[in-house]
C-alpha cells in the first residue's frame, strides 16, 4: 500500500493507493496555508493515519508516501523550493513529516505526479509521454525512458509556457503569448467573454445571463445547440489547442499525448478535430505517429502518481 | 579509433575520428546522389578506406564507423527512411556499407549527430543539452540523460518546428508561424530584403548592391556599422531566436543550450541579448538556470557526433 497526497492551495487530498494505481480510500482536509507551514505538514500527516486506519490498514502496511505539490520542488530533497498559492519557500516538508512517520517520502511537482498517474494507468506500454492539463493554466508533464523528466534543476515540464503566438496575449509567467495564454480554461472564458460583447445577438450572452458568468462549458454547450458565434470560439480555441500539441509531437515523438482538465470532458467533442490537426499538421509524414487521447483519472490523478511515483522512488 | 560520415545533398564529408572526438584526417567528395544511392554508397566506403590508410591505419584499426544523414533515419536498423535531398527512401544505407567494410556501423539524423557531437565536447560534465542550429533551416537535436532523445519513431527533435507565432510566416513544413520560418538564415535574408525595400535611404540597400544580393550576414555588418534600419532587422531577428531557446529551457531545463550555423559565429553579438532576453523571459526563477553558448565544433560536428555515437552504440 501506499498513500499519495495531494497537495493543493484549497484542499490537502489523500488516498490509499495499491501498488497498481488503485485508489482504496482517500479523503481530503482544507489547506488553510494561511496557519504556517508546519500545520499544514501536520494536517498531512493526520489524514495520512486518518485514512489508513479507516480503511483497516496498519501504517505499517503503507511502505511510501508520494506527494504531488505545486510550485518548483527539488525532489532529492524534498524540499518545496517555491510555491506562492500554498505560501511555502525552502520548506521542507518531507522531512518535516517524516518526524511524524517513519517512512519514506516522496515529492514531485503536482502535474508531473499527474503525468506520472496517468502515464501508469494509459493502458499502453510505451517509454515516452506527454500529458497536457487544460485548467486554470496549462500543465504539463513529460515521461522519458518511463521516468519523470524535470531537467536538471526540477523546473522543467513547462509546456504551458512556450509561444503559440510570441508578443500576444499577456501570460501570467510575465510573457506574452504562452500556450496557456491561448490554451487555458481560463483564456477560453476570456475568448468567450469578448466574443459575446462582440455578437449581442449570440447565445452566448443568454447563457451568460442564465448562468451568471462565463465558463469553460459556455461556448461548448452554445455551439452544440447551434450558435455560429459560440462554433467560432470553439473552434478557434480547440485549434490553439492543437497547434501547441503539434509542438509537443513535433519535439517528443512519444507514443501518446493524453489531455486532461475540465475541458478534457468535451471528449470527442474536442478530440477529433485535435487528432485531425494534428495529423495534419505533424511534422512526421513518414513514421508510425503519436496517439493522442483524453486522460483518464481526472482528479485522482494527483494522488495515484504521487503514490506510484513514491512506490517506484524506493 | 571512428570513422565519422556527415552524408549532405552536396557532399559526402568524412573523418577519422579518435575516441576523445579529435579529426584525425578529413576529406569529402560529391554526393551526386542522382546516380543512385548505391553509387553513393560504395563512395563512402571508398572515402572511409582512402582516409583511414592516408592517415597511415588500417581498417582492423577503426572500430565503428557513424553517419549522419538528412532525413528521417530508422537508428535501430540503419535506414534512411526518408530523405528528399538525397534522393532516399526506405534505403538501407548501413547494410550496404556493411557489405564493404566488415565493421559496425551506425546512423543518426545529421541534426543529432552534430547534437552528440557538441555534446560531447560542450566542455561540461552533464546529463542533458539541446542544440540548435541555425542555418537554412532551423535543426535541433536534444541529449536527455547522456543520450539522443529520437521519440519513439526516430522523429523527434524538430524543435525548428514549433510555433513562434501560429498562423504566421509559412513554413516548409506545410504549417504556419514555426520557429523555423522566424529564426532560420532564410528567414533573416527575408527579413533584411523586406526592410531594405521599406527603407530606400538605409545602408542594406549599399550592401545588397555591393555584394549582389542579401546574405546572412548583411543585417549583422550594416548594423554594426551604425545603420537603423539593419539594427531594428538584427535586433528583432535576434528576440525571435531568443524566444525559441525560452522555449527550449522552458520544456527542458537542461544544463546547457548551445546555437550552431553560420549565425553562431556572430558571437557575442547574439549570445549577449539571447542570454539577457531568456534571464528575463525564462519560467525558472527559483532554481540554477540553464548556460547558453555558442557551439564549439561548426562544420565538423556532424562528422565527430557521428563518429562518437557510433562509439557509443558499440
Amino acid at each position: 500500500m501506499y498513500i499519495g497526497i495531494d497537495l493543493g492551495g484549497t484542499n490537502i487530498a489523500a488516498g490509499l493507493v495499491t501498488a497498481d494505481g488503485k485508489i482504496i480510500a482517500k479523503d481530503s482536509v482544507p489547506t488553510l496555508p494561511q496557519r504556517g507551514w508546519k500545520y499544514v505538514v501536520n494536517d498531512m500527516a493526520d489524514l495520512t493515519k486518518r485514512i489508513t486506519a479507516d480503511a483497516g490498514y496498519e501504517m505499517s502496511d503503507v511502505k511510501a508516501i508520494g506527494i504531488g505539490s505545486p510550485g518548483t520542488i527539488d525532489t532529492d530533497n524534498g524540499v518545496v523550493v517555491f510555491a506562492a498559492n500554498i505560501g511555502m519557500e525552502k520548506t521542507p516538508v518531507a522531512a518535516e513529516l517524516g518526524k511524524y512517520l517513519g517512512i519514506p517520502i516522496h515529492m514531485e511537482n503536482d502535474a508531473n505526479a499527474a503525468a506520472y498517474g496517468e502515464y501508469k494507468v494509459c493502458g499502453h506500454d510505451i517509454d515516452n509521454f506527454v500529458f497536457i492539463t487544460l485548467g486554470t493554466g496549462v500543465g504539463g508533464g513529460i515521461i522519458i525512458d518511463r521516468k519523470i523528466y524535470r531537467g536538471f534543476n526540477s523546473a522543467g515540464g513547462e509546456i504551458g509556457h512556450t509561444t503559440l503566438i510570441s508578443g500576444g496575449e499577456e501570460c501570467t509567467c510575465g510573457r506574452r503569448g504562452c500556450y496557456e495564454a491561448y490554451a487555458s480554461v481560463t483564456a477560453l472564458r476570456s475568448q468567450t467573454a469578448r466574443k459575446a460583447k462582440e455578437t449581442p445577438d449570440s447565445a452566448l450572452n443568454e447563457w451568460i445571463a442564465k448562468y451568471g458568468g462565463v465558463s469553460g462549458r459556455t461556448a461548448f454547450e452554445c455551439a452544440a445547440m447551434g450558435d455560429s458565434a459560440a462554433k467560432e470560439v470553439r473552434d478557434k480555441y480547440i485549434e490553439y489547442v492543437a497547434e501547441g500539441i503539434v509542438n509537443v509531437v513535433n519535439i517528443f515523438q512519444p507514443e501518446l499525448v493524453a489531455i486532461g482538465g475540465g475541458i478534457s470532458k468535451e471528449g470527442d467533442v474536442i478530440l477529433g478535430p485535435l487528432r485531425r490537426h494534428v495529423d495534419k499538421y505533424d511534422f512526421n509524414k513518414f513514421m508510425p505517429k503519436t496517439e493522442i487521447q483524453i486522460a483518464k483519472l481526472f482528479n485522482d490523478a494527483g494522488i495515484i502518481g504521487a503514490a506510484l511515483a513514491a512506490k517506484d522512488s524506493i
